[in-house]
This record gives structure tokens, sequence and C-alpha cells, in this order.
């Protein structure tokens, strides 16, 4: 058995191992990102300097200036803006909001979730209904619904592993709770913030009026408030909810993608893309979402040259416009590929995090998957080791039509919803080491795509 | 050869998983601790409560209570202290540090290091030599040396992966720096905080004389400052250092190990250990290092308890003594279970920071460490790829004189050495679920080599 083993294993490393070349060039990536990397300063720049930056607002045509401006001072052979339309959705004035319960009034607090309409200008005030989920809403009909606030306080499940799968069982009540209740009569939807965290963060995020609904006002309510808000209403179930915001969906405004591309030296018509997204929530600094997956795509690029590598293929590195309440970008770069007849062979994203690296998800046929699994042992001494079907990413998602194989950047993500889509999703939050890690990581499969195609 | 892998992979799979139960119990033991864990709590009891705790200091004879108190709460089958003599070194006041610089004078942080003696009461004021080696030191000679201050300026090496590797490259400058330039005749040592991150935070840590040199002062200098200390040397060698410092080692202070034990039902005389250091410096909270591996430790036993699981072995908690200046309490362990005749099977140690988990290393022959690996596909799932060969503990080490297997439980660890011995080393830079999820892995190895041994 262990001489089997022994000869299987030498078998199947040979039959596995690319070039060892290749090894070397993917040391050298690492220690040229790990050494010399500017990514964590491009952060600073972005998340201090440029700061929050809606779909819409100033920020974000500050943010398309400052990378368009940051490539091409890398001197990448062609950079160039995509035009994209964009809801441009503001949130107005800070909200207000408490718990009126006989003669105590406890401020909690909220913030209006992306695309929900405002209260009337005093506010709305009313009792509050506490559900687990929409058949328990349903369930209540509505008699017990109407003119009432409902409370959505379904937490992310903590003892999922996959904390994006936990946040997938939770988003539901974010996304359509305020169709759901007011469907049924009721006058405003809050909703407890989608994560594991108790603290006093609200956590906003996109959500979607159904068509033919009323439309209501909602918020998401910080995790601690939401705790007590329920240990309230379970003590005085006649209490009442005072919330007040003032957001407001303007009309579309004219945006960008930002690409940057070195041009392939033996195939050109192939591209492979490199992004993240560029807006982030207007709380939010938008350090790990998504920062952090701009200038890492960059970063890929700049290593590129940095090391003299002559890609075969088109590299392109893409900050899509506006993931986080319309996907807009992304939609719109797929347009452009398709009326360009651009031929992507692969997509990367980052977009969970400038966490420490643990692998990659891929989106693709069997075979596909297979050609990159003599990849593995490249990959495994730098912590790679999570490489197999899995989400790829948001932007990349409207390739996937052509047949682009898209692969998303899996770092671990076990504090990602702490920071998501709230005011400490700072730079602070983020660790250059971590960073830089996903940096070469992304620089490291790019160059086997490149090497090897799929 | 699809066909040959898929065979083998069929057959290598059925070879290697235990019973189908533990695959189970190993997620309840996930369960229950993500959902149920207290040990984040108990870190911020440790921390913000106990607040630093360096041997013979009443912050740590506060720990010894307070864990032997929280162990016996958890109804443990037996909480013991185990007396050890430890070193009783003190700071003093706050140190003083600046560069003269002509006319300019700018202050720097500083932090002595542990073990130092202290300037004269007035400071120490110098020429300063750089150097990056101590190679480099002995090659100027005494000539150049006497009568300076000697300034290690050799930075932890960011492009190694593995950063207890790079630690490991640079850590001689802190541990033994003082004395080759007390060799030489130098009449202080300042060295570059062994860190890759820039800031300024001194890390303090220990140190020690040779035997027959003469004894210098020596400190920790933060990365910027050691960059600005540098920077300054170039535009002016001629520029002075002045640092006052008020550290004193006092007689050794009677102290102990926590012990805490859930008896085996069939082979109680047969002993697993899992532990972590219970001391911290006195700069910091101790939260990575080694608050985690305390909490973590203890938390592996209430889980066992809380699951109905009746261990075949004896499973001890132990909060060793001193690790970070004297390792008496690991020496002591490891003379009482000798003096007591106790068969040691495995000991696990948690000491390097709470962060989500990688592995384990082990130390033990390779008939051994081959034992272990039939448990790798029930790990893996929870992200445990890295286990073979490797580090065990520094408080466990003494163990391995009985042949006992050591386990060195491996976080991720890229940003343990921007906390490590400083002030920031606090409550809040610990994550919950990293916290927790490196406890569940602890107890998931502890309960394998339970069912199993080795």
């Amino acid at each position: 058995m262990k001489k089997l083993l022994l000869a299987f294993g030498l078998f199947a490393t040979a039959a596995q191992a690319k070039s060892p070349a290749d090894s070397v060039t993917i040391r050298k990536i690492y220690t040229e990102i790990l050494g010399n990397s500017p990514s964590y300063e491009w952060l600073r720049q972005l998340t201090k300097g440029v700061g929050p930056r809606l779909s819409g607002s100033a920020g974000a045509q500050k943010a398309v200036d400052w990378s368009k401006q940051l490539m091409e001072k890398q001197g990448f052979d062609r950079v160039f803006l995509q035009e994209v339309m964009v809801p441009h959705w503001v949130r107005g004035a800070k909200e207000v909001a408490y718990i009126q319960n006989g003669k105590q009034k406890i401020t909690v607090p909220i913030a209006a979730l992306g695309g929900s309409i405002a209260t009337a200008p005093k506010g709305v005030e009313a009792p509050v209904i506490e559900v687990k989920n929409f058949q328990e809403l349903r369930d209540l009909g509505a008699e017990k619904v109407k003119g009432k606030i409902v409370f959505f306080n379904r937490p992310m499940d903590p003892t999922k592993l996959n904390t994006f799968e936990a946040y997938a069982g939770a988003v539901d009540q974010r996304g359509n709770g305020a169709s759901e209740a007011g469907k049924l009569g009721a006058v405003g939807a809050i909703v407890r913030s989608v994560t594991t965290a108790m603290d006093d963060n609200p956590h906003t995020g996109g959500m979607r009026y159904a068509t033919g609904v009323p439309l209501i006002p909602t918020a998401a309510i910080s995790t601690n408030g939401a705790e007590l808000l329920s240990k309230s209403l379970k003590e005085n179930a006649n209490l009442t909810f005072y919330f007040k915001q003032n957001c407001e969906m303007l009309p579309d405004v004219k945006s960008y993608n930002v690409v940057g591309e070195i041009k392939g030296s033996e195939k050109p018509e192939e591209i492979i893309v490199v992004g993240g997204h560029l807006d982030s929530w207007d709380l939010a600094e938008g350090a790990h979402d998504d920062g952090s997956g701009c200038v890492q795509s960059i970063e890929v690029l700049r290593t590129i040259k940095a090391l003299g590598i002559k890609p075969k293929r088109t590299i392109r590195a893409v900050m899509f416009m506006n993931e986080e309440n319309g996907l807009r970008g992304g939609v719109g770069y797929a347009d452009y590929a398709k009326k360009n007849n651009e031929k992507h062979i692969a997509a990367v994203e980052s977009d969970e995090g400038g966490f420490t690296p643990r692998g990659f998800g891929i989106v693709g046929t069997a075979e596909q998957r297979a050609k990159v699994m003599p990849w593995k042992p490249l990959l495994a001494p730098y912590g790679l080791h999570d490489i197999g079907a899995g989400p790829g990413g948001a932007d990349i998602g409207p390739l996937a039509q052509f047949g682009t194989v898209l692969f998303g950047f899996k770092p671990d993500t076990q504090r990602y919803f702490d920071f998501h889509h709230t005011g400490i999703d700072r730079f602070e939050g983020v660790n250059k080491r971590e960073l830089e890690l996903g940096a070469a990581s992304m620089t490291a499969l790019v160059y086997l795509l490149d090497q090897y195609g799929l």
C-alpha cells in the first residue's frame, strides 16, 4: 500500500506539475508584492482620499478619476472609461429612530436601506410586529400587520462556517422585507442588520420594491438595537417605534467602469479580466468592500509589468461601477464586450474583502474546472487550498453568457460581515500583508490562466 | 488515467475516514462553539478585567485566581494550582528617548526589553552605530563600538509567507544584541521592533545577558522610529541618541500554573494536555498573546462536557505561567509530571494568536505523524489543511522528553506580529468567530486524540 501510494504520488505529481519555471515565477510574484507593493498606499488614497463613493455621487466620480489617473501613471498599454448610466439614490440627513416604551424613549441606531423611500417629513410612529421570516408574516395576515411597523429579526446563522452562506440565509429580509410588509398594509419595515457581530453599527445594503406593492420606508437597525427592540417587545407588546429618514431616488446619472490593459503578445484578442467594484456604500470608506478588490486588480497588472512578464493574452483590470445598488457596471461591461466582439476567456473578481487568501471559486464546466486542478500544487504553498466549484463574482457574472470562466477570489471571510456596509469598513480594518497576499494570489492565477488558457 | 484516479480516490477515502460518527461529532463541536461559546466573554474578562499580567506582578496573581475560579465554575473534575517560582522583572517609569540631531531633538517611542537593566538615573546619551547583524558589528570591532549606542536595524523579512520564520530571522537582535554590543564596549543597545508593521508601537520582548559580558541597557524602538533614526544617521553620522529607563530585576516570586481536568473513563492514566500561557507582557492586555490560547483551552473542556462526550483519557487544560520571560511554568509542569509518574500521550498548545485556523504543527516521530494523517479529511472541511511536521509550543516543549507528541495550533498569522508584545495587543484586536473557530479546531483534535490515541 505504501509503495503504491508513493508510486502513485510521484506519478500524480509529475502529471500535475506544470513547468518548474511556473513555481519560480509564482514565488517571484509573491516576493515582488510582499516586498514592493504600493497597493496598501493606493487603498489609503482610495478610502481616505476619495472616501465613500456610492453610485451617482461626487465621490464615485472622484474614484473614477483617481483610478484612471493611477492606471495611466502605471504605464499600462491602454486605460479607458466605459460609460454606464447608474441609479442615484441619496440618503439625505442622518436617520433618527427610537423605541417609545411607555414613558421611556430609547434612541437606536438605524440606517435607511439603499433604494428605500423617505418617511413623511415628521417621521412614522407605529406599533411593532416582530417576525423571523416571510411565512410567519403571511400567517399573521393583513389584519394584524396593517398600520404596523414590521420588524424582521432573523439573525445570520453563526454556526455556518461559510459566512456568505449565512448571509444568503438572512439577506432576503433586507432585500424584500419592505415589499412583503407593504403588501399587508404595514407602514414601515425595520430589518436586523445582516451580520453575526453584536454592536451598534447599522448595516445598510440594497433593497428593491416589487412591482405593484405599496412603497413603505425601510431601514436596517444595529444588532444591539434589534436585541433591545425584541426584548422590549416581550415586556410591552404595545410599545411604538419611531423613525425618520430623508432618502430619495434621483434620476440616473452617467458614470463609468474604468479599464486598464496590458496587450497580449501572442493572442491579444483573448482577454483575461481581473476586477473589483469601485463604488461603495455612502456610509463606508469601502475598504474591504471593495477598495481592496480594486487595488488588488491594478496590482496584478503592475506586478506583471514590474517582473517583465510578457503575457500572451490581453490582461485587463476593470473597476466596475455600481455593484452595490444596480450592477449596471457589470451588465454594461458585458454589453460592451458583446458589441465589440471581444473574447473573454476568463474573469477573476475580488469582492469578499482584503483578507488572507484561502482559494478561488470557479464557475465553468466540469472540464474547465478540471483544467485548473493541475495548478493546485503550485498554489497550495501559498495557503490556496480551497479551489473548486464556487461563486464567481457579481460584476463578472454577466460575462458567463459568453462562456467566460469566472473565478471568485476567496479570502478568509470570518470578519467580513463585521464591516460590511457600515461606517467601520475603513482603511484601518485592512491588514497590509493580507491585502498583498490577495493581490499575489490573483496575480498567480492570472499568470497561469495566461500561460495555459482554459 | 481518469478511471485510475477515481478508483484510487475512493479507495483512499475509505481507508482514511474514521467512523462517520466522528464527522458528526466534529460538526457538533463547531456548532456548539459557534453557537454558544462563552470564550469571547472570558477573553474580555481576562484582558479588560485582569489586564496585563507579567510574571511576578499583581496582575499575574489575579489571572491565576480568575482562571482557577472560572474552571471551578465549569464543574471540571479537578482544578488545581501547580507552584512555580518565576522571575520578577519590572519596567518602572515609562521610558524616554530622543534623537539629538544638531539642535533638533526628536522624541521616539521605545520600550525597555524584558530582562534589561536600567540606564543611569539621568539616562545615557551617546553617538550611534547602526548595524544589520552581529557579523557586521564584530567586523567594526571594539574600537568603533566603544562608548557608542549600537542600533540593530535588520527588519523582519516581509517576503516570507510564514511570519514566524521571518520573526525567527530577526529576533536574535532583541535576544542577544545587548550582549554582543556590550562585549565590544557599547553603552546601550537599541533594537528595531520585530514586526513588519510600520507604526509607532515599540515591541518589547525577552532578552538575556550572556554570562561574563558587561551589562548594558537595551530597548526596542518602534519601526517608524527606527526608520527615522536610520535616515537621520545618513544625514548626520554624529548625531546622538538619548534614552532613560528604570527597569529592574527583583527576586523570584512564587506563582502557579493553573490546571483543570476531566477524568478519563477508560484510561484515566493517559493524559492529553491542551494549553496556553497565562502571563503577558506588562504593556499588553495579552489578547492574542496568549489570552486567546487560555480561553480556547478552557473552552475545549467546557465543550466536551456540554456535548456529553465522556473522554476515554484524562483531558487537562493548562494555563502555563511565565512563557514570556523564563518558561518556568512549562519546565515546572514537566517536572511535576515526572515526579508524579504521569503519562502524557499528547499536548496541544495555542500560542500563535486567536486568528482563523489553518492547521496544526506536529512534533513527534514520522510514525506518530502518520497516525494523524487519516484525520485530515475530517478536519479539511473546517479549513484545517496545514497539518504536518511543525513547531509544537514553548510551554509544552519540555514534555517532549517523555515522548509526548506535541501539537502546535496554527492559526493564520499574517496579523500576529502587528500586535505582538505591544500596547495594541488588546481585546479589540481579536475577532469572536476566529477565536471560536480556533477553540473548535482544538476541540476536534483533542477529541480525535482521545478516540484513537497515537
